[in-house]
């Protein structure tokens, strides 16, 4: 474990968008889980998601929407911005990258660094991590987009995924002027696990043709497409609860942390029961560990900035500083976490678009 | 323009590995363009390509050979790289990204953080620049693989670009330790120009479809899929002679150099004659713009180091120090410059996958 620490960057304010057609998924559920649908949706916690649709929105679209929003309600101009960093696996196109385009769209002055970052689940700590090193460096805000729209490459047909995933779009500005806590990341990759959470045939190992685009069936009498996520979930579940579990164990170790020692624990929003057990396992309290899967479902790397807007906007816009445990994990195996304090973040209620 | 200045962090190693598959544009081109292929090959000096053809070769294969070709040759160990970012807009898959994919290929252990960023031809300046301000803040060195597979999303029949592109992957190892000058980088972005140089079908704003992957002919006589890159060769020029000429001008005004301060001005290996104008432009002389797109084409971000190791090796090998300015630029519209120094390089020639 090699920390990395970052002086005097602030999280200055957070805003999310999601698409306003909401998934309910007692309704959704029923033909494909028949009796089994009421004991997933209360171990998930995934009660309804927002997404995309039929409607032509993009993750680019949702971070957009969100990022102009604060520059609106805290009269941020975009000339203050110093580089965007736009962390997603669904951008509009493979060429140009989603922050060129956020560029434009958004009014920044260009004579600013802009490139995408790939990541999924684990985005928002890597996200944090690359635009606090461009803040420190430039000494200028760095805008972090971070969103996904996960509906578009989840078959509604895979039992192993159809009721988890939403769509939802973030804007984060970090902010390296004035004097702030020392922030604390670490990072971990096995990528040996990566055929147990992924997209086999949206790439370029496998060429996209007609038949990538054709719905197979699976043992279990799931459906997806080659462009669609395939996921192991007991693979995943056993990485959540004892990888991920020993990882933070031993972060909190390594930075001479305890549970008390946080106001609150945000972790990526992947399933209720997981988070429940590895909370429990870490030993912080329920109070600490805040949920917005229920309304919004696992909304990838948008999920942490997501569930700080939903769940506590009121509490870390006091300018009584809040210590925070943040991790994100998903494909790769990608684990990050990162300790932090907040204190006077500008955020509001989460936009629908 | 915002220099970002780092120090003490030196390139280490540069290797570069191509696909054995050589195409001949003076056969490959005869029919698409007829009488004005000749002139056509002259003025871009696009005389041969290395293409990945019918072999499943990838991004990832060939940075991963790259990357164990410099371990091998310069008793590197994996256990001494920090961190992986891997620039690429030709992935394996969306999801996971490659750089945890390489993680596990390159069996380098597990405790490090590993992500993408997602650029085009200005992509080896940006790798660079991340990774420096990663090797700074962990203290260890940072592998940086840098390649993409442009044969596979550029239409042989398309007259804008049929002959252009390459495939290339390589590998740089960056080093903090040691007293090393300072480099200076900058970045500019235009998005409002992004629609003139694009893949408009792969990504989610267009969901990709089986209309996505028909060749449709165009007003010129070319076909192209969707999910193929579109050039406007015209406003591509003019950016390069003039917006990105107007852009080094003032990089180096910034920083107060003149291109005899440099022994070599390495530039995106985009078109000979536009590199020509640019070059004389800026006032450098021949002599000072190696050129290696004769050979390999333009191979997008992997373009820069690949002419390093093809044309310069030997020089940056010894231990008299050599001043560099390196640019790239393209789809974004993006502009990106460094102003570094580079002495024994560990390099070799280029490889053949």
């Amino acid at each position: 474990m090699a920390i990395s620490n970052i002086e005097n960057v602030n999280i200055e304010a957070i805003a999310a968008c999601v698409p306003k057609t909401v998934i309910n998924n007692y309704e959704f559920g029923k033909e494909l889980y028949g009796d089994k649908l009421n004991s997933l949706i209360n171990s998930t916690g995934m009660v309804q998601r927002h997404v995309c649709g039929d409607e032509s929105i993009t993750t680019l679209d949702l971070c957009v929407k969100s990022a102009n929003a604060l520059f609106e309600s805290f009269s941020i101009s975009p000339d203050k911005i110093g580089a965007i960093v736009f962390v997603t696996l669904t951008p509009d196109s493979l060429m140009p990258n989603n922050a060129s385009s956020a560029q434009a769209l958004l009014k920044i002055p260009g004579n600013i660094p802009c490139f995408d970052i790939n990541h999924a689940c684990s985005g928002y700590i890597y996200g944090l991590w690359v635009s606090s090193l461009v803040a420190r460096s430039i000494g200028k805000r760095v805008l972090l987009l971070d969103g996904d729209t996960n509906s578009l490459y989840v078959s509604p047909l895979d039992k192993s995924t159809a009721i988890l995933f939403g769509d939802a779009g973030t804007a984060t500005i970090l902010n390296p002027e004035g004097n702030f806590s020392k922030w604390a990341f670490d990072f971990k990759t096995d990528g040996s696990l990566r055929k147990f959470l992924q997209i086999p045939g949206l790439g370029f190992r496998e060429k996209i043709s007609h038949g990538s685009l054709e719905y197979q069936k699976y043992a279990d009498g799931s459906q997806r497409r080659r462009i669609d996520m395939e996921m192991d979930g007991a693979v995943v579940f056993n990485y959540v609860v004892s990888d991920v579990y020993q990882y933070l164990r031993a972060f909190m170790d390594e930075i001479e942390t305890v549970p008390q020692d946080y106001a609150y624990a945000v972790f990526h929003q992947a399933n209720a029961f997981m988070l429940r057990q590895l909370a429990r396992k870490l030993g912080f309290a329920p109070s600490q560990v805040p949920m917005s899967m229920g309304k919004y479902g696992n909304t990838s790397s948008a999920s942490i900035p997501l569930n700080i807007c939903s769940e506590l906007r009121n509490q870390l816009g006091s300018s009584d500083s809040k210590r925070l445990l943040l991790s994100g994990f998903g494909a790769g195996f990608a684990y990050g976490a990162v300790d932090l304090e907040i204190s006077n973040l500008k955020s509001f209620d989460i936009i629908e678009y």
